[in-house]
C-alpha cells in the first residue's frame, strides 16, 4: 500500500511525526519512504510493506498528512500500474519530457568510432531539430576478441560536440557501475553541456548489482532493455530494481527476441508488447528496430523492415526511438549492416511522423467511442 | 526457370509445338505447364526444372511464343518473388480481388455455433458494407474431447445467409480433404449463393497432403496459415506445396509464435514478418490478431491490444485481417475471450482505416524519396 | 470415471444389461464402451463421461461385473495414469512386447532408396539378432522439390525381405490414411511376412484427422512422435486421439524440440522427458537419437553425440529407440549426415546393453530404498 | 596461434628475449603472454593475434623455447579444443583434481539460511566422504523484493563448519566482483579451513565486466553457468572473457533452457550438450539437475525425474554436479521444491556411481572398437 502524501510535507512537521509514529504500531508492517524532489515541490511517498491486507483504504486516507492511498499488487510496487493508480507516467529529464504521450527519436551511432563520425551525425541531428542521440561508449561483446568500444576516453568530445549542436539527452550503455561515476566526471569536465541517459542493455537486465548502483543514483535516468530470452514479467521485475532503489526515471526497451523463430531477422521482433509494458506499468516504452530487425534490407513496397517494424511499434504508442545511423555503414567497427545512412534521415522522421498521428488519431477515436458507450 | 508465354498462346498452335519439341531436347530438363485461364486471357508458363542454370536468359527470349523470361531461385519456386520478377502478386475470386496491395477484412465466427449468431453477425457485416467474413465449420481442437465445430451440418445455412447478406467470401478451415468436396456440394445445393476460401490452421501447415489436395483444385483459393513453431521458411516451402500442385490462389497468415516469451498473450505477435512475406513472395499477407493475442483486455489508452497489433500489422502493408467476433464471448464454444463484441465493429473498422491511410501514405513518401535519389 | 469390468463380461448376460440399465439412469452421464480382445480373455472397459464428481467408488464397485473402478482426471483420459491405476502398460504386436518395463531397438533406414540397401541392413539386424526396424517409404519433406519416398511401390520388396530375416515389427511413417490401407494390402498380397507399426511424425501430430483413422484400426499399432514446437501436453493430448478412437496401442516418440538453442544438434535434445511421459501416461517411450542430433560427429572421449544421447534416453527408462543406418551415408536420399554406418551396429547395440543394464540396476536400487523406508 | 614454450623457460634468458624480438617483428600481428605457475613447473603459452595464417608451424616450431605449436580457430581461442591440441584439459584446487576425465559431487545448500542447516549439510557430507559442496551466500533473485542471501554475513561460519567437516572446495555464487574480495577476507579470517569456487550464474554469463574481474585472479577457480536463453556458442564465447584475462581454471555448467517446451519441468533439460561442450573446449562439464528440473517428484518407476537428469548427465560424461539438498525443503527460503531431502544422498550417490560406472564401459568399450578398426 502507498500513501501518497500531500505536497511539501515537511518531515520536520507534527503531523508527519505523528503519522509515522501510528505507522510504527502498525503490527507487521515496515515503511519505506521515497521522496522526489521537483522544481516546484517535493512529493512523499510511504510505502506500507508487509500484511497489509487489514488496512482499510478509508482509514489510511484519514490519517494526517496523507492525500491519497493506492492498493498495489505484489509485483513492480513502484514502477507498476496499480489499480485506481492516477500517479504520473512520465518525468523530466534536462528539459526533455519522457512520458508514457510523448514520443522521443534517439537516432545516433550504435558505437563511437572517430570524433569526425560523431560531428557529422550529431550536425544532422541539429538539421532536423532532433535534441536527443544515442551515442554508445562502452560495448558489450559476444566475443571478448571483438572491439568493446572507446570507454571513458571518447567521453570529452562526445559532450562537447553534443553542447556544440543541442543535444539534450544521450542514451549511453554502462556495464559496469564505474561508468556512472566516469560519466558524470566527463560531464563536470566539460561543463555538463548535455545530459546521459544510462542505458542498460540485454545482457545486463539481470546483472542485479548493476541495476542497483544506476538505482541508488537520481542524477541520470535509465534505459533499460528487456532480456531476449526472458519473459516480459521477468524484464519487468528486473526494472523494478531500479525502482526499489530510489529512481523512478527509467524508460522500458523492446529489441527483439532471441529465436530462429524470426530469422530472417535477427530478432523476433516483440513490438506487441508495447501496450502490454504500458498497461502493466507507468514506464514510458522505447523500441529499437536497429537490433530487432539487424538489417537495412527493403521490401517490396521501397520500405525497408526497419522503418516498417518503426512504424509498428509507434502506432502502438510507443514513446522512444533508438535508431543506429552512421555515415559510411560498411566501415562502422558494429552492427554496420542494420545501421542507416545519414541521408536516409528526414525520410526516417517523416516516416515516423506519419505513424505517431495515425496513433493520436487512433487514441481520440477510443476516446470519442468510450464517450458514446 | 520461368518462361512467361504470349497470352493466349494455344497449346494447338504450330509455335508452342515447336517450342516444345525444343525444350524436349534440352538435357537434363524437364518441363512443367501451368495454365491460368483468367475473364479475359489464358495465360500459360512453363517451369522448366533442372539443370537451368546453362541455359541463357536472351536465347530462351528468341523461343517462339515466349513473352518474359524469369530466373528463379531453388526456394519457393512458384509462389517466389524473384528477381526481375513482374509476375502478378494478386488473384481475383467472387469479385474480391486478393493482392499485395489490396486489404479485405474477415470479421466473423471462430465457430459456428447457432444458426441464429450467423444471422447476427453477417448482418452487422453487411451493415457495415463488409463483403467477407470467416466462419468455422471443422475445428481442430487440442483435445479430443473439446468441441470440433459443427462440421458439414452447418454449411447450408451459412451459405444461405451469406447470400442473404451479400457475403462474397467466407474464410474456412478445413481439416481434411473431405471437407473440401463438402463444401463444393453444399455451395452447389445452395445455389453457390457465396464463395469459399479454404483456410488450413498452423497445426496443418506441414500436412502435406492435405496442402496437395488443396492445391490440386482451383475452384477455391486457400488461405495457409504460418506455423506456430517452425521458422518462416519452413512456413513458406509448406505453403508451396500448394502451387506445385497447380494452385495460386494463396494467401500467407500470420497468427503469432508459440512461445512464453509471448506472455502474456497467447502468442508472440508475429507481424513484423507482413513485410518479408511480401518480399520474399508474391502473396498476399493476412494477419490474425485474434489468435495471436488471445484477449480482449485493453491497454492504458483505451485500446485493446487486438486493435493495437491490427494496426501494427496493417501500417507494415497486410492485406488481410482475421478477426473473431461473437454476440456474446462468454457464451463462446471456442475461444470467447479473445472475441469482441459486435458492437465493437465500427470502432474496429475505423481504427484499421486509420492505420491503412498511414500505410498508404507511407508508400507514397518513399516513393517521392526513391524518386529524389 | 472408468469400470473395469470382469475378464470375459458378455454384452449378453443378465449382469451387463442390468449394469447398462443403471447406468443409462444416471443423471448427465454418458457411457462408451472399450473392448479389447485378447488371446486369453476380452477385457471391457466402459468410460462414464459427464457429472462423474457425484459418484462414489465404493457405490460403482458394488455394481454388476466390475471388477475395478479408475477416477480419471480431464486429461488423457484413456493414455493417461490415473490415481491408483493399474492397468497395463504395455501391448503386444506380432509377438514382440512394447511396455514401459521393456527394451526394443529399431534400427533401420530412414528411407528406403534400393532393394540392396533393404537387404543389406535386415540381413545385418537378424546377424544382431533384431526383430524390428524402421523403413520409410512416406518420407514428408520441407520442399515439395526434394524425394518423397518410393511410397506403396517399395512395401513389397520391403515385406518380403523382412519375411526373410525374421523381422517381426517394421516402423513406417504414413502421412495419408490410404497409406494404412495401401500397407494392409501390401501386407497381405506378401503373405503378411512381418508386421507395421505406423508412425506419424512430428509434422502430423496435430493432423487430428490422420490420427482419428489411425485410431479407428486396432490392426497396427501407432508410434506417434512429439510435435517439436509444441508442448508436450499438447502432444500427448494429440496421441488421446488415438485411443478416443480406440486404439491403444500407442508408442509415444521423443525426437528433440526445433530451436536454435540446440545448435549445434539439429534439434534440442529433450530425453529428459522419458520419466515424464512414463509418469503421466502408460504408454512405453521411443527416443529417435538420430534425428535428435542430427549428426554423426565424435566427442573427445571416442563417442558420438548419437550414442551419448541413445545412452540417456535408455539410462532414464526408454523402451524403444529408433536409429538410422545406411550402408553408405553420402549417397543416402534423406538425412544422410545423421545415418551410423552398418558396421557400427554392434557397437551401437553394446553400449546400448550398457546403458540398459545400468537403468536396470537403477530401478533395483530405488526398490531397495524404497523397502527400506 | 598459440606457441606453447618448453617448462620452464625463463622471461630473463637470451633464448627467450631473442624469441620476442622475432615475434615483435611479425606484421600484423600482436602477442600475448600467458603464464601458469604450477607446482613443479611454470608452463608459458604465447598467444600470436592477428594475421597468424601466414605463418607456418614448421617455422615457428623451429624458434627457441618454443615445445609446441597449436593452430587455434577464431573462437575459444585459450578454452577451445583446436586442431592437434594436446594441452591438459584439468587443473587442480585445493586438493582436487577437476578434469573432463574426473567427477565431482557437489551437494549442498541453494541458498544458507541457518548455521544449524549449514552444519547438518556438512555433516552428511562428510559422512559421506565428500568433499565439495555448494553453500550460496549472495542470491540473484526475480524480485527486488525477494531474498537475497545472507551475503558477506554468514561466511565466516560457512567456512569455519567446512573446515570442521573437511570440505575442501565450495561452490558459491557471486554476482558482484565485490564478492570475490569479501570471500577472500573472510577465508583468511578464518585461516583458510576450506577453498572456494566462485559461480557466475545464468542471468550474470554476458555480465562481462563480472566475468572480467573473477578472470583476472587465479586464486580461486570459477564455474560459469551457461545463459539459459542465449545460444550454446554465445556462453561458450562469455566463459573465455575468464580466460582471455588469465584464469583458465573454469568450469562449464549446463542447468537448463528457459522455454515452455520444457514443462512439466522447470527448464528443458540441455545435458545432451555435455559431450558438446567436451568437444568444442577444454573444459570440464558441470550439470545441475536441481535447477533444471526444479521439483522433487517420482516418475513411476520409483526414480525422481532430479535423478534420472543426473544419470543422463553423468552416463555422457558429466564431470560436476551440482545438487540442492536441505534438512526441510518446506522450510527452505530459497528454492525448496526442488531441494532433496538429507536421508535422500545416499541413494543419490549410489545412483550416480551406477550411471558414472556405466560411462566408464561406454568409454572402454570405444577405445576397444576403435583399435579394432
Amino acid at each position: 500500500m502507498i500513501l501518497v502524501l500531500k505536497p511539501n510535507t515537511s518531515e520536520e512537521s507534527p503531523e508527519y511525526k505523528q503519522l509515522c509514529a501510528y505507522l510504527t504500531n502498525l503490527p507487521s508492517i515496515a515503511t519505506r519512504v521515497h521522496t522526489e524532489v521537483g522544481a516546484e515541490q517535493t512529493l512523499t511517498e510511504l510505502y506500507l510493506i508487509g500484511n497489509t491486507k487489514a488496512l482499510l483504504v478509508e482509514d489510511m486516507l484519514g490519517l494526517p498528512c496523507v492525500d491519497r492511498v493506492v492498493r498495489i499488487s505484489e509485483e513492480y510496487r513502484v514502477l507498476g500500474r496499480h489499480q485506481n493508480d492516477d500517479r504520473p507516467a512520465f518525468f523530466d529529464y534536462n528539459g526533455v519530457r519522457f512520458g508514457q504521450d510523448t514520443l522521443n527519436i534517439f537516432a545516433g551511432l550504435c558505437a563511437v568510432d572517430t570524433i569526425e563520425n560523431v560531428e557529422i551525425m550529431m550536425k544532422a541531428l541539429q538539421a532536423h531539430n532532433l535534441v536527443c542521440t544515442r551515442m554508445g561508449a562502452y560495448k558489450p561483446r559476444t566475443s571478448p576478441y571483438a572491439f568493446q568500444g572507446h570507454g571513458k576516453a571518447c567521453l570529452p568530445y562526445v559532450f562537447d560536440l553534443a553542447g556544440k549542436y543541442d543535444i539534450k539527452v544521450i542514451a549511453m550503455e554502462i556495464t559496469h557501475e564505474s561508468h556512472i561515476e566516469q560519466i558524470r566526471e566527463a560531464l563536470f569536465h566539460t561543463g555538463s553541456p548535455t545530459g546521459v541517459m544510462l542505458q542498460i542493455g540485454t545482457r545486463n537486465i539481470q546483472n542485479f548489482e548493476l541495476m542497483k548502483m544506476a538505482g541508488r543514483q537520481q542524477d541520470f535516468p535509465v534505459l533499460v532493455k528487456r532480456g531476449s530470452g526472458i519473459t516480459l514479467d521477468e524484464s519487468l521485475n528486473a526494472a523494478e530494481y531500479l525502482a526499489s532503489e530510489g529512481n523512478r526515471k527509467v524508460v522500458f526497451g523492446l529489441r527483439g527476441m532471441r529465436t530462429n523463430l524470426g530469422d530472417p531477422h535477427r530478432n523476433l521482433v516483440d513490438f506487441a508488447h508495447v501496450p502490454v509494458v504500458k498497461r502493466l506499468t507507468r514506464m514510458p516504452v522505447c523500441i529499437d528496430p536497429s537490433h530487432a530487425v539487424g538489417t537495412r534490407v527493403d521490401s517490396a513496397d521501397g520500405l525497408s523492415d526497419i522503418m516498417h517494424v518503426t512504424a509498428q511499434g509507434i502506432i502502438a504508442g510507443a514513446n522512444m526511438v533508438l535508431a543506429d545511423f552512421h555515415p559510411t555503414p560498411s566501415k562502422a567497427l558494429v552492427d554496420g549492416p542494420q545501421s542507416m545512412l545519414i541521408r536516409e534521415l528526414p525520410h526516417f522522421l517523416e516516416d515516423i511522423h506519419i505513424a505517431r498521428q495515425a496513433y493520436e488519431k487512433r487514441v481520440a477515436l477510443a476516446a470519442q467511442y468510450q464517450v458514446a458507450q
